[in-house]
């Protein structure tokens, strides 16, 4: 893997990151499969809205069909039909929030599946293992994600992933591979301090922003992001997880975040909420009822040059399996739109002009009123 | 509108019809689209796989959006972002299949919604002026569909239909649409004479055949259409209702059918099923849990292109929309791809050996095992 800045601007970098599967063009929102597939939406629909890299979830994955299956199938990219770049996260995130089913100790994690009951063991060696089984792009450290204001649990929690990180490092067999160390530290400015310092003086290629969007404020949240764009290394890409409304997107792009990936825009989308720059629009208002027009107007989308607010209220509330898909279409569209427009303002260098357009305009959580 | 035939071979038809929307070849499979979408597939994707005719319910759309809505969006075609021809039904089927929730009498039909309980009154007049405000390029006459077996009732039926046929067409005032009578007769050789030619007699551009596959036997189904094809004028198009496996399209076709439409390759995909000229496949089985293979291998659709059974067979299990929709869009394109066989078949007067072959290849009703 290698990685390009191609213009800074501000703190917010454009940068060119080359895989295996291809070039991705940083700044980049990578819309998530958990199950090996970004829900209602094909991967021909994916690249016609001009998605570049997906994420998909070891825990599941592994669970079912099984890291095994799906090597002996061809790898991932194979498997979920995706030619582009793939993301896999390690497995532990998922694991740790099944609370009572799991338990954590030095060397790893044991669990019991969301599906079975079966037990299972997570380490860093076999979270390295089963992601080479996969065969992404892109692959992750196992860490610890605590809760982001216990301090003592997040000393404990920095300790564990950064001797989990050295431990995936050790672990790696192929090369074609890049694995990212991930920053955790809570809320907490010096724990952040401290584990962006230390895994940027470990051998990876990339470096993930982990524990945030977890229960802290945006202001936490931001200024977290503050604080790291200065202990990480310019020179290599920083990825923020778990972390995808349009407005943190924005935020995040101009406090130096180069990938982010979130569940938020389809999941809204299969709750019937399209995101617009202006806002949120619930499309089972009754106000719609005989809205001609398409969710957002100056959106290129297939959604939004083809069908009206009316037909897709008429879908939602008739429960039609494409109401999921043609927002899922529309809310993903709305944030490649948003990565490509950073980007260019980045290379143009007038972020700061197109940033300051976008927060006086998008009116947060509120449906848009029109 | 205007129908043209292309060429006959035995009774098997290729003809060519002329809407406002385009034109469609015959034999044809109209994909159904019961509340203005076809279930987990886009206009896109049903244009990619080579569907011309959809079929939208009278009914439902009466009832949700209604279509005094729907007209006031710019007509069915508009709404669901359809731009080829349209097919509605005239509500009939689906107020008499709600059993104890309407009543029939001379003069119509009068029913409760299975929506919120409201009442309300079919009558052939109130059918077409649904149907003029849908705006399809294919509208149909109301009529009663009976169990196929009653003498009495399908005598009553039968009377009834062909009265309201008349009215339909007194009532007509869109000159751009076509409406279809329907033969009705159940599974009486002389009632279905009867209706044929007592429709044939009116100005209908095209004809339909309603009341099967209602319940009657395989056999008695091809018996009337055997018995239909010398009573239908050759000149006008012919349109089997709700009829369209696999099989039955073939041997509806060789009995000289134009037009079929069917729910069953949609929902058979809903229920995990896929269609084949094999027979079906279930592609929730264990045996294709590592199965590379597509589910058919001479099919050049988007699902079998891309995925494996073995991805199929992930998604079913794990839940995922997306198996609904992949393995909508391989059905409807084995449908498709059989329409366009027959075609080709018919014109080049080979259609006795096609249909041998498929005949001797078919094992209906079991799942492939390969």
């Amino acid at each position: 893997m290698d990685f390009r800045l191609a213009a800074t601007d501000g703190r917010a970098r454009a940068g060119v990151l080359r895989t295996p599967h291809g070039e991705l063009l940083t700044p980049l929102f990578a819309p998530v499969g958990t199950q090996a597939t970004v829900k209602a939406v094909t991967p021909e629909q994916l690249e016609s809205l001009g998605a570049t890299l997906l994420l998909a979830n070891t825990y599941h994955l592994y669970l079912r069909p099984g890291d095994e299956t799906i090597a002996r199938l061809g790898g991932l990219h194979q498997f979920m039909g995706w030619p582009r770049p793939l993301l896999t996260d390690s497995g532990g995130y998922q694991v740790f929030s099944l609370a009572d089913r799991r338990q954590i100790d030095a060397d790893g994690v044991t669990f019991r599946s969301h599906l079975d009951g079966s037990s299972h063991r997570l380490t860093p060696e076999r979270a390295v293992a089963i992601q080479e089984n996969l065969g992404a792009d892109i692959i992750m450290a196992l860490d610890e994600c605590p809760p982001p204001s216990d301090r003592a649990t997040v000393e404990t929690a920095v300790a564990r992933t950064h001797a989990w990180a050295e431990r995936c490092l050790k672990a790696q067999r192929r090369p074609d591979q890049a694995l990212f160390g991930i920053v955790q530290g809570g809320v907490f400015a010096d724990l952040r301090q401290q584990s962006a310092s230390f895994l940027a003086g470990l051998d990876f290629p990339g470096l993930a922003i982990g524990g945030l969007s977890v229960g802290e404020s945006k202001e936490e949240m931001y200024s977290v992001l503050d604080l790291l764009q200065e202990h990480l290394p310019a020179d290599r890409p920083r990825y923020l997880m778990g972390v995808g409304t349009l407005e943190d997107f924005v935020e995040a792009v101009v406090r130096g975040v180069d990938l982010m990936d979130c569940v938020l825009p389809t999941r809204m989308a299969r709750n019937h909420a399209a995101l617009t720059p202006l806002g949120r629009l619930n499309v089972r208002k009754a106000a719609y009822a005989e809205d001609g027009r398409p969710i957002d107007a100056d959106c290129a989308c297939y959604t939004c040059q083809t069908f009206s607010r009316a037909y897709l209220r008429h879908l939602a509330g008739a429960g039609e399996m494409l109401a999921a898909t043609l927002l899922s279409i529309h809310n993903l569209a709305a944030m490649m739109t948003m990565a490509r427009d950073l980007r260019l303002a980045i290379l143009d260098g007038r972020t700061q002009a197109f940033v300051a357009g976008f927060r006086g305009s998008f009116l947060k959580h509120r449906p848009l009123e029109v």
